[in-house]
C-alpha cells in the first residue's frame, strides 16, 4: 500500500496567492459589476517590450523551418543567453561569474522552491519574517521544518529572522547558526534594500559559520540608489557561500513567459561536493530546459533597445511606486518601500489584522492587496501593495482608499 | 555547517544522455570533417505543424498590447487548454476525465521527475527493466532506492520487471508488491506496444494491492494498432490506481517549445487524502504554470488542421520506424519495436556489449544510437534507435551500417 508524503499535511491552509484568488473571486461573484483594482498578486500589467516581441516572432518562424527549427534546448540553458547573462549581469557589475556557473529556467519561483532538493533533510533553515511563502512551503513539503505551532504562527525548526520597522526590515544576523539562509533584497514583501556593508556583514557570517546563503535579486532592477548591491557577489567571498536567483518577470514582464536562472558559482563546495555539478544533475534529471524562443526573448532583454525598453518599463513601475507611497503618506498611512522596489509594505490603520483589512479593503474599496500576515507572523499588522499596476488603477485605488 | 543531499552520490555516472552527448563531441572534435547521423537521444528533426507557428505568433502579438496581454498563467494550466485535453484526449475515448483532472505543464520529463514528491520516501518502486532513466534517478535523489550494487547493475530497494524477447518487452506481474509501479506503454526504450487486456491486469492488480501505478503515455500518437489502448484509463479501475503523464514533444514536435500534462483523477484517495489536491499543491508551490504562448500553441494541436498536420508528422517518423525495421531485419540484425513506437530495439551483433556497440558504431558508421544497458541490466546486448531524424539521415544511416 503506498502512502503519501506527510509533510505535505503540515503545510498551513492554501498557498496564499491561492487563497486571495478564491477571496477575490467570491466577491467578484457576488458583485459581478463592482470593478475589483488588484494591487495584490505582483503581477505585471504593461506588455512584452518590443525588443522582446520581436525576438519572439523571429524564434518562432525558426522553428517553422527544418534548417533553423530546435529541439532539446541545453539542459542548462542556451550559450547566448547564458553568456550575455554573464556579460551583462555580472562581468558589468565587476562579479567573477561565468556562462557555466549560471542556470536557465522557467523561472525564479521554480527555482526558490527547487534549490533545496540538493541539501540534506535534517538542514535548519532562517527565513526573514515577513517572507516569500515559497522558501517555508518548499522546505515544509521536504521535512525540514518541524511541526507547526500555530499559537506562535511558526514551524518549529525554522529560525525566524524578524524584519521590522526597528530595523529598517533588514534582518539582525542570528543568534543560533542555521544551516541555509534565504536572503531576498530589494525585499519582497516590504519593499527594503539592504546596503552592500550589510550584505558583506551576512556573507562573512555565512563564510566564518558555514552556512549557506540563498539570494533571491528577483526585484533588482527596481534598484534606484546606485550605492546598493544588485548581486550578492558584488561582496568578497560570496561565491564561496551563496547561491544567487534571478528572475526575468519584474524587469521585462515574464510573468506570463517565464523565464528565471540561478548562479550556482564552482566554489561553491561541501566537504569536496560541487554545488554546481549537483545542481547539473538536478537540472539534467528533473527538467528539460527553458523553450527556445523564450531564451531568444531573454537574450533580447540584453540588447541596447532591450534595455533601455526594460528601463522605461521599470520606470513605468516606480511611478506607481512613488504615487502610493506618497500618497498613502498624505493621507496619514505609515508606508514603507516603494523606492528601491516595486513593493509598498503599509501598517494597517488602528492596529487592524492583516486579514481584516484585506476584506475591509476589498469590499469597502473594492481594490485588493495581500495581507501581511501571508507572510509571516511579524507581517500581522501590515499590508502590501505592489506598483505592478497600471497607472490608471493605481490613481483609482488611491483615490478609493482616500474616501475610506 | 550546511549538508548536501547524499542520495545525489548514489547516483550512477551522469544522466544517461549527457554521457552519450559528451562522448560525441568528442569524436567530433576529432574528426571534425565527419558528418555524424543522429538517431539517439529522441529528438524531434522536423519543424512545428503550421497550425502551431499560426498560433504562436497570435500569441505573441497578444503578449504585445497591454489590452491583451497575459501575466501569470493558472497554476494548473489554462481552461482553454484543459478543455481541449480533456474532450480529445480522454472524453473522445470514452474516458470519463475531467478539465480539472489535467494539470498543464513544462513536459514530460519534469514531471516524471516530480511526481514522486508527494509520495513517501520509504516507498518502494517498480521500474521496467530497462527503462527510462529518470524514473528510477529521481527516486535515487529522494533516497527511495537503497544502495547501487555494481555487480547486479541494480539498486537495493529497487523492484525491477524484466522486459525481454521472451515476454515480448512488457513487464510480468511482480512477485513482491511495489507500493509505486513506473509503466510506458508504447515503450521507451524498447518500443513494445501493451493491450488492454493485459493494462487490465496491471490495473486490476494495482487496486487489489494498494500499488499506484504511473502511467506514461507520452508516446501513445505512435499506436497504429487500433485495438491498443491510448491511456490507461481505458481500462475499468484506473481511476482509483493511476497517475498519466503526456507530452506534446513527440506528437506535435514540441521537444524545444516545452508542453505536457499529468493526469491526476479526483477519485484517486489515499486513505482521504486526494493526490489530485496534493499535486496541485505542489504545482502551486513550487511551479508557476507553463507559458501562455506555449499553451495556446497546445491547444492549437486540437483543431481539425492541428490534428492532420500531427498525424502527417507522426506518418513520417514512422515511415522511418518502418525504413529502420525492415532495413536491419534484412541485414540480419533481430529487431524490435518501430510498429507502435517511434523506437527501434535491435539485439546487438556477436553479443557486443550495448556500449562497445555504440562505440563501435560511431566510430566506423558515424552513427549515433543509445546503448540498451543505459536504460537498465536487462537492456545489456541491445540498442535504441529513433525514428526521429530525416528520411535521408535515416536511408544514410542505414547505408552505413549496411557497409559494416
Amino acid at each position: 500500500m503506498y502512502r503519501i508524503n506527510e509533510n505535505y499535511l503540515n503545510l498551513q491552509g492554501s498557498y496564499l496567492f491561492s487563497t486571495i484568488g478564491r477571496k477575490v473571486s467570491a466577491f467578484q461573484t457576488a458583485n459581478p459589476d463592482v470593478p475589483v483594482i488588484r494591487l495584490g498578486i505582483g503581477d505585471v500589467t504593461q506588455p512584452l517590450p518590443p525588443s522582446v516581441i520581436t525576438a519572439l516572432h523571429k524564434a518562432v518562424d525558426e522553428m517553422a523551418s527544418a534548417e533553423t527549427f530546435r529541439g532539446y534546448a541545453p539542459d542548462l540553458g542556451y550559450e547566448f543567453l547564458r553568456s550575455a547573462i554573464a556579460d551583462n549581469d555580472y562581468k558589468a557589475r565587476g562579479c567573477d561569474i561565468s556562462a557555466d556557473e549560471i542556470f536557465v529556467s522557467d523561472g525564479a519561483k521554480c527555482d526558490s522552491g527547487n534549490i533545496q532538493e540538493i541539501f540534506s533533510d535534517d538542514c535548519r533553515i532562517a527565513v526573514c519574517d515577513p517572507v516569500y511563502p515559497v522558501y517555508v512551503d518548499s522546505n515544509v513539503m521536504a521535512g525540514r521544518t518541524g511541526l507547526f505551532d500555530p499559537a506562535a504562527g511558526n514551524y518549529s525548526r525554522v529560525i525566524y529572522l524578524p524584519c521590522t520597522a526597528d530595523n529598517d526590515f533588514v534582518a539582525e544576523l542570528p543568534s543560533e547558526v542555521p544551516d541555509i539562509i534565504y536572503l531576498c533584497f530589494p525585499n519582497n514583501p516590504t519593499g527594503a534594500a539592504i546596503t552592500r556593508e550589510r550584505l558583506q556583514t551576512w556573507v562573512d557570517y555565512a563564510n566564518k559559520n558555514g552556512s549557506l546563503i540563498i539570494y533571491d535579486a528577483a526585484y533588482e532592477a527596481y534598484i534606484a540608489d546606485e550605492t546598493l548591491p544588485h548581486s550578492i557577489y558584488e561582496c568578497d567571498g560570496a561565491e564561496t557561500c551563496a547561491i544567487e536567483l534571478r528572475s526575468f518577470s519584474k524587469n521585462a514582464g515574464f510573468t506570463g513567459l517565464r523565464l528565471g536562472f540561478t548562479v550556482v558559482p564552482k566554489a561553491l563546495t561541501c566537504g569536496d561536493v560541487s554545488l554546481n555539478s549537483l545542481w547539473a544533475r538536478r537540472h539534467g534529471t528533473k527538467y528539460n530546459g527553458a523553450p527556445y524562443i523564450v531564451q531568444r526573448a531573454g537574450e533580447a532583454c540584453y540588447s541596447e533597445a532591450g534595455k533601455a525598453e526594460i528601463r522605461e518599463l521599470v520606470g513605468y513601475y516606480m511611478e506607481n511606486a512613488r504615487l502610493i507611497r506618497e500618497g498613502l503618506t498624505a493621507m496619514g498611512y505609515t508606508a514603507y518601500g516603494g523606492v528601491n522596489a516595486p513593493y509598498i509594505w503599509l501598517k494597517t490603520p488602528d492596529d487592524m489584522k492583516s486579514w481584516d483589512f484585506f476584506d475591509y479593503l476589498l469590499e469597502k474599496a473594492h481594490v485588493v492587496g495581500t495581507p501581511g500576515s501571508g507572510f509571516g507572523a511579524h507581517g500581522e499588522g501590515y499590508f502590501r501593495l505592489t506598483a505592478f499596476g497600471t497607472h490608471e488603477n493605481t490613481r483609482a485605488a488611491l483615490d478609493r482608499i482616500r474616501t475610506l
